[in-house]
């Protein structure tokens, strides 16, 4: 089969605001692929700035190693997961000096994984080489309350709700006086009581500075978190090598912000880290994100996806790692705004054990709901040149 | 002072050819600032893709931490260097889930800088911190020719010219067959005679291959290359980290796609590379780039600026170490389209020594010629949601 046609699909909520919530918009990738007759559809998403990413796919060629994503992509032949990898590898060389190309080709490449799938009447995590999916955790992942009093009730409201563990992060978390953030994390703790999981994201608010983020490690520990996540710049592996041994109970978290292998790989090897976090809407995709796992996992550190928009991208998130069984925790948006649930006929909803599962179903096992989308399209047109190279397509 | 305007002109060659030449399209940043009546103006360039790079400046915020670069600057106070730097961390906070901004920033800044150095009559690297500027001698980027015949006449032609050094790179090196390869050098090194530079720049052909890299070592020493670039992906730093130490005579070099300080720094401390390689349009600018240089220095490291489009970014490009004598080595681009040479109004030509120096001009020296930019202009437009939030501004 050849690669038809790749369509892009700009939704937003009517209103973004600057919370830390990437379910306000969303970039939706449709690819198509047939042969004599047969017709095949995959559906991917790409993560953050919409706008950014089609202008990535489209843009005019600069020269030989900054050609848009596009032109690797159209035309070629994908009758199997080598040729996804292939294609790859051809994005990674001829979109070279095109930075947000990484995040272009990762939903184009959840598309062609669905596409796959769907060809083969196989979930994508079996074509990846796994023999069977086990449950995860979910955590809720959630932002500090303004005061400590809010975090209490935001702790409580998730254990109400079923979750087994939560997330809490930034809300200037670590960027203030320390007894504030002391207070935050006992209220976290308190909501949440003592079993479930507590997991503190500082969204990289220290920057590069170990002393600052070694502070609040005392009581990090005193309350039990599990992890802290992305405490310096995604590329400070140093300061992450630097605190990674002084802080044993407390395993650091990250690996959000890698756009390739290689970048997760770093935090492993030269940051010490302990959980691998990893969005396949930057990473580029499955594939490589199969691949951090494949990496971590004998080195003892554990897979963790990293997620914050649709049920389409939850899943697949959860692929890379789907079967592996002692990974248990993934990150599950519990709060998306509209757009994000809209936009999927299924989800992926906790079991009465509060997990959740990756099922048989082909491709990513997540329909699209063509009806709602067109509620949350955004127009979009890109003109250069007097030529058209973008405009939102038909539904 | 504030920030009153930031404009992007995307200009083109008629036509763009698959050659690894970054001189057929550009995209030029200005940048307005003034009070109280008085208005100033610097100038700066883009790397690559400049439609994506415009779009990385408009496009709709996704959420707190994935705001376009413009909302970053426009109304900022930019009354010094410490402004820049200020910017420059409230760009990589609130951009921080958006790919190219750095690339888009990158143009911005140096504008900063340009425009600084006209407020107070300063010539940047003096604004940077230098005493003084040193002589750097060009050497010329040529690609290796189809056949080592036509490998020995560029050599030829760029000594001819007054070059002490040249590069050659691309054209399938390292792809095939290692006897391809050896004639390849024996004939630039012919070429070039027993007393110029001869570099070699392999574009990541080998991807993470250590072995195959080696393989061209014994020929690269008797050949008497300088260095080694770019063996492998940018990131790939056990590559390089595995083939430094095998390579004692001929050097490793790379970093022109760090779009970070921290992707420099990892070359030099895991990947044991003895050049570090900066483009200032991709990196963030002129300040990450000092902060390079500033590293690399006292490590032994030897800093070279990173280059191939216009005399603006080649201005810029030698910024961060015009004040390290020792560093001596700079890329120039020896052919490049007409784009590029015609955009500004002045040039950084090789003396007799076939030295080049940057000057005591204020901001970066270059006097950007509009009526020239004004026949390369390619329209741009980008609509969203019935809004036109880019459309190329007047010149």
């Amino acid at each position: 089969m050849r690669i038809e046609a790749v369509d892009f699909f700009y939704l937003a909520m009517p209103e973004i605001t600057t919370d830390a919530d990437g379910s306000q918009d969303a970039l939706l990738v449709r690819v198509r692929a047939g042969e004599q007759g047969a017709a095949y559809e995959g559906w991917g998403e790409c993560e953050a700035s919409p706008l950014t990413s089609i202008a990535a796919f489209v843009a005019p060629m600069s020269h030989g190693i900054c050609r848009p994503v596009g032109a690797s992509v159209l035309g070629q032949a994908i009758d199997g997961p080598a040729d996804i990898a292939r294609i790859a590898a051809l994005v990674e060389h001829d979109s070279m000096d095109l930075l947000q190309a990484a995040h272009t080709w990762s939903g184009v490449e959840m598309a062609l994984w669905d596409l796959l799938g769907k060809v083969r009447g196989e979930p994508v995590w079996r074509l990846i080489g796994y023999q069977r999916a086990y449950p995860k955790t979910p955590y809720a992942s959630l932002l500090f309350g303004p005061t400590p009093q809010d975090t209490l009730s935001r702790a409580k409201d998730a254990v109400a709700r079923g979750f087994r563990a939560a997330k809490f992060g930034w809300a200037d978390f670590g960027a203030g006086e320390l007894a504030r953030d002391v207070d935050q994390l006992a209220a976290a703790r308190e909501g949440l009581g003592p079993e479930a999981l507590l997991l503190v994201d500082v969204g990289q608010i220290w920057v590069e500075d170990v002393e600052r983020a070694a502070l609040r490690l005392p009581a990090l520990e005193e309350f039990g978190a599990t992890w802290l996540e992305e405490p310096f710049l995604a590329s400070a592996y140093e300061a992450y090598g630097a605190l990674s041994p002084r802080s044993t109970k407390v395993k650091l978290a990250g690996g959000e912000g890698a756009h390739n292998f290689h970048m997760a790989r770093h935090l492993i090897d030269y940051g010490g880290i302990g959980y691998v976090q990893i969005d396949c809407g930057r990473i580029g995709g499955i594939g490589p994100a199969k691949r951090v796992a494949d990496y971590a996992a004998p080195r003892g550190v554990t897979y963790v996806n990293h997620t914050f928009t649709s049920h389409l991208a939850l899943s697949a998130s959860l692929q890379p790692y789907a079967g592996l069984e002692a990974h248990r925790i993934c990150e599950y948006p519990a709060a998306p705004r509209a757009l994000c649930i809209d936009m999927t006929n299924n989800h992926l909803r906790p079991d009465a054990n509060g997990e959740i599962m990756l099922t048989e179903t082909p491709g990513l096992g997540i329909g699209i709901d063509l009806a709602a989308i067109r509620r949350y399209l955004v127009e979009t047109e890109i003109k250069v040149g007097g030529q058209t190279l973008y405009a939102t397509p038909a539904l």
